[in-house]
């Protein structure tokens, strides 16, 4: 960190009493706070908790800090993003962070048009128009308009902070969104449609329509925006306005570990947590590395995972049944690095919605000053089911083929290909986002943030706004570090 | 066990290599092959594994063997069921291990008439008419009369080793139980159908209609039954020639204790395993009080408890993504006993179908020779949860009540009431069965059963009949340990 800004920001945390009551020796450590997770929003709660003047060790399972931002690094010192890339208009709480650690954003290339490809059939168009990122296909567009008005306007029914009393909930959360899609469109008719559907779930929750409770989907579109923006479908899905509009100088792991560097011997990686003993006056902490008597805890790490640390007492059946019924999304990225992003010669943005998979939605991942092209696909629910049992060669094989249909024959010869397969990442075993099919929230919701005694919930999926991104992330480590400050 | 045939059963097995290869040291045992749970499932592997000459160690988190099956003791030394209590035919596995074992059946009390109770009025009526479990209410019988033939026709399309391949799989694991009743009755606009579907649901499957996947439910009816004989809906709901139709002398964990007791110190109590180790040439179980090092494993619990041990490899993502989305469901037992089952008197069966709960239905559940009246009911889903947050006064005050409602003013003072809220017991989590929703099956079931290398999986959720009882759990355990010695 060279410049004032995050100077400063590592000063503010040098004064805090970083040795005042957070003692260690072997294997074993006192801190008022043990935060378990150096995600996004383990990292925000620790430095929030820091700067309260507490004591905090941050307990992470893998050898690095980030959770699901994790960045592959580029010959020349740049990043492409394995997981979380893009930020947007109305992610105030993770802008402002990046603010303060001095990463700066800078726009998601996006200048020329978007492809749209179907069944061998390729257009292109611009998003710049006032259907957006309804592709144009004269079998779809009309409906996908129509769709997106009328979940956009369902969502502005569901309470973010409390989905299940919604006044429809009932209705809502018994059905899936596939089976809502064909009460009100041409989905059990329209082949086309129905393959439209699942370009945006796919990307959008790792899901395929069927796995998602209606209820859940509207909520999660209300939550894409904040106090002062309703939340809109289509900000989860542009880079105009939308949740994709920005992107970190440096990629978005970069800022994790600029926190990290400034929370210092505070973080302690490798040492996954296994079991977690709330007595009379506090909570101990049992990880690999490290035995944490602490005051409180923060468990900022994926639900599902949450479940698998054992809890002496036994977490409240309330508790462990959300978690039981609470998976992660089914999400694997490939990125392919091109001498140039040669896309850009032809006037296309590197952005694809297609029909046809693996791949069924790109984005261009390419560092800002363009001296390398990366793009990024996009194979989620059903399409990284049948990926994965593919060979390593079919699997890089398919993904040419798709951006080839989409960018031309330069996109078959890349310097550089990886994958990422979220669900084979075992300390987040999914991604984007936890989902709920039908019958969860309703039943189990309110679950969701609700400490149990000296145990407090973080993660994006405990956020009222922004569940599923970063900005949520940030927002809950905020969230949980309040309510634990409050006890101290 | 006083009798010739329990004798001759555990004397096979005292002939059985009991030292050859099983050798233990203090906190360490070798065995040919390692069983976590002492459930049906567990119990039943072990003695086939015993029987065929190989070592085996039993791990069981509890201090009790039996899972599900757990007796409540009453005075005098018989005994009541606080989880699993009925057999029936074309349950063959489990009879015929009672059988080898010396636990006798009895015919379930069944003379007279069951209670239907609806907003106040009562009914009484008998199932052994042609209509039968279908209660006497003309409002809705005609529609649930209707509804129970047309999904049996439909469980009859779906193959019990792979529900996910029936040809409308992907048609009927799109929707709910609750919006396919939405669309092929008048469940939508019939309050008291809406409800008695949910006291069919809620003891069945501890859910309501809204948290099932129509193809999970189809499925879960085609396995109510064997090779021979299709399943149907009936049978889930029946003394008359169905599941409910007779119970075991003692209980139904004293069959449990039995084989635990011919297996001897082979079974180890109070070991929860925290974690398995697979290497080249065998598995390291590391469990509380013993590590067991093994050639095989088979894993026969709960499946979402099966994701709460730690695996080294990990497990892949296909197995890891189907025990995230496979909860197990919501049911408390709550049960009354009373010095005779006076119901008896007024020619009532013990039996009742209520609109109105917590309690939705009842069974008599009293000792063979009637010396003292049991009477217990389910409270499932969405009642459970509600009843959940009651004192414990109010709780009992509830249950009473109903039982008032259903068998007369004597029911209102039981000299013994006793609860089992099986979301609680930190070993099941959930009873009586893993659920479904939307999606999970068609896309995650075929890792139900798969093994991953040395690691097999038994337990009722993974046995292709009799899904969820306590038949299915002893199939389980005779599939996975075959396939284990087809390895040894």
């Amino acid at each position: 960190m060279g410049t004032a800004a995050a100077g400063a920001a590592a000063a503010a945390l040098e004064r805090a009493p970083l040795a005042a009551g957070s003692r260690r020796r072997s294997g074993h450590a006192r801190a008022d706070v043990a935060v378990v997770g150096a995600g996004f929003a383990g990292l925000t709660a620790a430095l929030k908790l820091v700067r309260a003047g507490r004591s905090v060790v941050v307990l992470e399972a893998r050898n690095r800090v980030g959770g699901r931002a994790w960045n592959h690094e580029l010959p020349g010192g740049e990043a492409s993003e394995r997981g979380a890339a893009f930020v947007g208009p109305t992610q105030n709480h993770i802008l402002h962070l990046a603010k303060q650690f001095d990463v700066h954003k800078f726009a998601t290339y996006d200048e020329g048009d978007n492809v749209y490809y179907a069944d061998g059939s390729r257009t292109t168009y611009s998003d710049k128009t006032p259907t957006g990122i309804v592709p144009p296909d004269p079998t779809i567009d009309v409906d996908a308009a129509a769709v997106v008005t009328q979940l956009d306007q369902m969502a502005g029914q569901v309470p973010v902070d409390a989905p299940w009393e919604a006044s429809s909930a009932s209705d809502w959360d018994g059905q899936t969104l596939k089976h809502w899609l064909e009460s009100n469109s041409s989905y059990s008719v329209n082949d086309r449609f129905r393959r439209l559907v699942a370009v945006a779930t796919r990307p959008i929750f790792g899901a395929e329509a069927r796995e998602l409770s209606l209820l859940y989907t509207l909520f999660y579109i209300a939550a894409s925006g904040n106090e002062r923006n309703p939340g809109t479908f289509e900000r989860n899905f542009s880079t105009r306005d939308g949740a994709q509009m920005w992107r970190f100088h440096g990629g978005t792991q970069r800022l994790a570990k600029r926190i990290a560097e400034a929370l210092g011997d505070r973080v302690v990686l490798r040492s996954p947590v296994r079991r977690i003993v709330q007595h009379g006056n506090g909570v101990t902490i049992h990880s690999r590395r490290l035995e944490v008597h602490a005051k409180r805890v923060i468990v900022a790490i994926p639900p599902t995972l949450t479940g698998r640390i054992h809890y002496h007492p036994a977490l409240p059946a309330e508790r462990d049944h959300l978690v039981q019924r609470f998976p992660q999304g089914t999400l694997i990225k490939a990125a392919a690095v091109y001498g140039r992003p040669f896309w850009r010669d032809h006037g296309l943005t590197g952005q694809a919605l297609s029909l046809n998979g693996p791949v069924n939605a790109t984005f261009d991942d390419s560092p800002p000053d363009g001296s390398k092209g990366v793009v990024f696909g996009f194979i989620g629910g059903h399409e990284a089911r049948r990926f994965r049992h593919m060979s390593k060669h079919e699997r890089r094989a398919a993904v040419l083929s798709n951006f080839e249909a989409y960018f031309g024959p330069r996109a078959r010869h890349p310097r550089d290909y990886f994958e990422t397969d979220w669900t084979k990442q075992r300390w987040t075993r999914g991604c984007p986002v936890a989902i709920a099919g039908p019958g969860t929230l309703l039943a189990h919701g309110p679950a969701i943030r609700k400490p149990v005694r000296r145990i407090h919930w973080a993660g994006t999926e405990t956020s009222t706004y922004w569940m599923g991104y970063m900005d949520g992330a940030v927002r809950s480590g905020k969230r949980a570090a309040a309510e634990v400050l409050d006890h101290l």
